[in-house]
């Protein structure tokens, strides 16, 4: 069932300004200063937690938190950055804190193959007992992430290792067996782990895993409250698992039967993942079925405008249809870099552009939001509304929207590109050089453009070897009237697209070129009136940003300014901001103030006062001064 | 400086429909339930602390609370509203109840005068010790407002007695001499009372200590943390004092001094009425400007469009200029029956429509939304916006604004008129007939209206022996082209009318008519754009009513109604409604959600709908089925 493959984001080089900047940025800032906040976060230290024995108590971090059960998984989330980091060069010093940390976890890691640091830490004779609130798995998953990547970048498979003897463990736990628990964690990502480790080795005992946890999801008897009679507690006590019902934990029903995107957005998004993973593998459409009409629900209900998702901060998740209220909108980061993920393994299966469309709006908004321009702040709610309170963290009690971002970015390459038989399917654009592996042949794909400042997009392809090849360029659902040549001969984009992708079918020969044009209009996009809060309101586009009205740019305050309906937007350059963005301007409305008198009432309309609106990209907010912004402008 | 002084509400005989309806529901429904209910909630069982001896533990009303220290005012108010439905019709059930609550009060009064119901049954050695917070000098003032109007309405001087003697005990322990204690009541109302007993008795005494109470007010040392140190509190220790500070009780700087209206509402609205009572009758032209300054920094800058008052819960008070928060609004009924005293007491020393217009707005608006149609319900919060949750009390664990309502409604005829030398000044308008005590003479007033649905007035005047006589007939602001006669005969009214009021002097003769045409046509009123809250919203008026849109009335739910800015708005009269109302009705805009095939996002604008929206008078909401509710209607 699985068409097409991601290409290795080492086999794309980013050369675009844009992508470029974000790369350094995180390379060399991000990623290093995360290692120092897992230190002076206590984090690290609970890898010490045998050596004096438990239970240690780990000194309060600057976060003044004491050891959470999920921190394993911050470790191993920021070991996969590392590893990504590492494919890009070599670094010595990242290599030896790795190692250090691997040393580590190799030593705690006991005799029947069990690795928690928490639970070891705290109350070993407890592990296993509480999947649904405890983290063990998803710790498990992202330790394992981060040894492929380890592995991959360095060949050193220490850590690697260890979690494959982990797995024999968890694998003689957990499965349908005779004496095995019939668990599966309450926080899916394990599942994406395992695929992952099944597509480097080849193992179908990982895949195998990996289907069993989510086949065994939701059943009846519901194994989270098995598990908690086990434990002498009350399945109906939810302590800290929020919304006190297992929609939170996507567990209310088996996956094949859910139709409706609920609970915790990360863990949500982490599971429809590893679904279309299954589905590829295993030729499953029962479950791409499933991925299907809960991508059409989600994104179809229940989607910020940016790419946002979760609008509630008491489940850190899924709401009511249509609610999506802004000024305190959730938006983890987390949630948007997964939705990445998830629409990459849809376009596994198949190549629809509403598929990349999503991934790319995600990408460019809701999870570059996350991080600012320095590199080492971040958000972890993505508003779209702020009264100028809203601010970045240098860290958060719970980090891991630093590093999903951090392993996004130093990846991003990935995302660019799909190769399946004989096509190369082109997703995302920015500049880049990119070699392919098409079984036999290699093709080397070379684009270049100021991509999303500009549409204007020059690829040239240069394929090793003869033999026809499809070229899939995907056609931005946001391009109105796009176009494009081949070797300066018009193609036809209408006639030639289909599901989002241009299709141009050609024995290619070097230096043959094309020509796209992707026009960046502004454009106005408004929410289905069924999302009362954007109601009478309008936001911003151009390409794939969305853009935002932030309070530095703007002589008014951002909540007073109305944009007509009829005002005309234009694209203005600003090399003086940041190191050159594209910014919006139009002619907004505020109203008069000084005409009143001292009235407080009357009874004719205030008096409309042009204000020139200035709008930046949502994604680089917030990193000038602080104050108000907002994704939606009252329209009038 | 007094120029002018209201007229008994027993002289003013209230024919027009709109006042006998509520004025009749008030006597039949309203005052007696609100016995039964100070019973059920263990408010009268206070009176029997003393029998057996304190400490009884009260047993816990419908309201769950117990004793509260604030309780002996709501028995004086509602001896108040008894004493003045018994000035319209005695009722000996009635008064026997006072009776028997007054035989408690005088057996529960100490042999030093001392009488408060809290202290007494739960720690009389800490009497006067507290008096930022323990509202024992606003208990009497209530008390002693109760104890005037039942001896008004039946001659018995029993409560009034002991109220008297109350007020010596009261003026031996505060005062400037030696030995007394410079105090004043935290919640400011003794001083109206006392007001009240000297133009009851002439008693200069009782003028004198009003004035001391409130030329004492905020002076340093300050009198609340002196009180504090010596019952060994921390003065910066407020408890429950919520603000924190002595701005919530416009202690923090001598009243004169006052220029921003701040802190509690209710204590505001209660200290500027004491104060212009003492400007008018002291000749204390630093007291009038104070108020005055007040007066125009709160309606310019503090007020609802509906004559609420104190946007805040937290402090039940004012917070800042414009912030007028509709959904959250506090506006307690309380306050806009103060403001009404206040307004009544600034046309005591100058006859001005600005301060006649407030009244009529908070009358007809913000404090009669306060009364549930069936004379039972209650509103302590008056929220200009609701999503539906917000609705009437049958009684509260803090009762002030029930009797404060029952008090105004039974004595509001008592606002609709002011008599000077040789002056009648008309400021409120309903069907009314009354007979005016002009000094020797006596004037019959006559006034035929269906106000305040029709502005159509018809006055005949019928005077004692002759003599030129100035009747001042109120232009209220919102009635724009007014137009009147005199016995036919066009009089101009620009002309004739100054600081609100048009004046027609005659020497006049029985059979002598005023037709008077106040156009009520629609009107939209606009807040001042610094009212964050209503920026692009509008609100209607027809007359002195604010109108507002209720669900029950409306197609589509009310918050997504948009009323054009160039939409005609029609007054149409609904007999089907309650006794016949006038409703506004007008062509507004809802948002399509029938076309958007499954998008959540799209470039071309929501489809407008048409919606015929009606708005019905804010007074009346919340007395059908529960719905959302909004008084500001957005413009597009």
């Amino acid at each position: 069932m699985r068409k097409f493959a991601p290409v290795d984001f080492t086999r794309v080089s980013l050369t675009g300004a844009f992508w470029r900047e974000r790369l350094e940025t995180v390379l060399t800032r991000t990623i290093p200063s995360q290692y120092e906040k897992l230190g002076s976060s206590g984090i690290l230290e609970s890898l010490l937690l045998l050596d004096p024995p438990p239970p240690l108590r780990i000194p309060r971090g600057p976060t003044g938190h004491t050891h959470q059960v999920f921190w394993d998984s911050d470790i191993g989330k920021w070991i996969e950055a590392a590893g990504y980091a590492l494919r890009h060069r070599r670094d010595p010093d990242i290599e030896a804190k790795v190692d250090d940390i691997v040393d580590k976890l190799a030593a705690a890691q006991m005799e029947d193959g069990y690795l928690n640091l928490w639970y070891q830490g705290h109350e070993i004779e407890n592990r296993w007992t509480n999947l649904r609130d405890r983290h063990e798995l998803y710790n498990a998953g992202h330790l394992l992430e981060g040894a492929i990547a380890y592995f991959q970048a360095t060949g050193r498979r220490k850590l690697l290792d260890v979690m494959e003897r982990y797995l024999d463990h968890i694998r003689t736990t957990f499965g349908t067996g005779p004496g095995q628990k019939r668990g599966y964690c309450g926080h899916q990502e394990i599942e994406i782990a395992l695929v992952k480790l099944y597509r480097l080795t080849g193992e179908k005992k990982q895949l195998d895993l990996a289907a069993y946890f989510i086949n065994e999801r939701g059943r009846q008897p519901h194994y989270f409250d098995i598990e908690a009679v086990a434990r002498g507690d009350d399945p109906k006590n939810f302590h800290f698992y929020k919304s006190g019902n297992h929609q939170y934990s996507q567990s209310h029903k088996p996956v094949r039967e859910q139709d409706k995107v609920v609970g915790h957005a990360v863990r949500a998004m982490y599971m429809y993942t590893a679904m279309a993973d299954l589905a590829a593998e295993l030729g499953d459409a029962e479950l791409k079925r499933a991925c299907e009409v809960l991508w059409n629900d989600v994104t179809s209900t229940r989607m910020y405008v940016t790419g946002g998702f979760g609008p509630s901060a008491s489940n850190e998740g899924f709401t009511t249809d249509y609610d999506l209220p802004n000024d305190t909108a959730y938006a983890e980061t987390c949630a948007s870099v997964a939705v990445i993920f998830w629409a990459q393994r849809m376009l596994n299966l198949d190549l629809d552009g509403k598929y990349a469309d999503i991934m790319e709006l995600a990408l460019f908004n809701g999870a570059l939001s996350g991080l600012s321009r320095d590199g080492e702040h971040y958000f972890y709610e993505n508003k779209l509304e702020s009264d100028g309170t809203h601010q970045r963290w240098d860290w958060h009690p719970c980090p891991c929207c630093t590093m999903n971002v951090s392993r996004l970015v130093a990846s991003v390459g990935g995302y660019f590109y799909s190769v399946g038989e004989n096509v190369v399917a082109m997703h995302l654009y920015g500049g880049n050089s990119a070699t392919l592996d098409m079984g036999a042949r290699k093709v080397r794909v070379e684009e270049t453009s100021n991509y999303p400042w500009s549409g204007n997009i020059r690829i040239s392809v240069d394929p090793e070897g003869e033999g026809a090849l499809d070229l899939k360029l995907r056609i931005p659902g946001w391009a109105k009237g796009a176009k494009a040549s081949l070797n300066g001969t018009p193609v036809d984009v209408a006639t030639g697209t289909r599901d989002g992708y241009l299709t141009i079918s050609r024995d290619w020969r070097k230096g043959d070129v094309i020509e796209l044009d992707l026009p960046m209009h502004p454009q106005r996009i408004f929410a289905n009136p069924r999302v009362k809060m954007d109601q009478n309101k309008v936001t911003l586009r151009r390409g794939p940003l969305v853009y935002c009205l932030e309070q530095v740019d703007n002589p008014v305050p951002v909540p007073e300014i109305v944009l007509p309906r009829m005002a005309e937007i234009a694209a203005r350059e600003r090399q003086d901001l940041f190191d050159g963005i594209t910014v919006l301007e139009a002619e907004g409305k505020t109203l008069a103030k000084d005409d009143w008198n001292g009235d407080l009432y009357r009874t004719s309309p205030p008096t409309p006062q042009p204000v020139t609106l200035t709008a930046v990209p949502y994604y680089i907010w917030a990193n000038r001064e602080l104050g108000p912004m907002a994704v939606w402008i009252r329209e009038n």
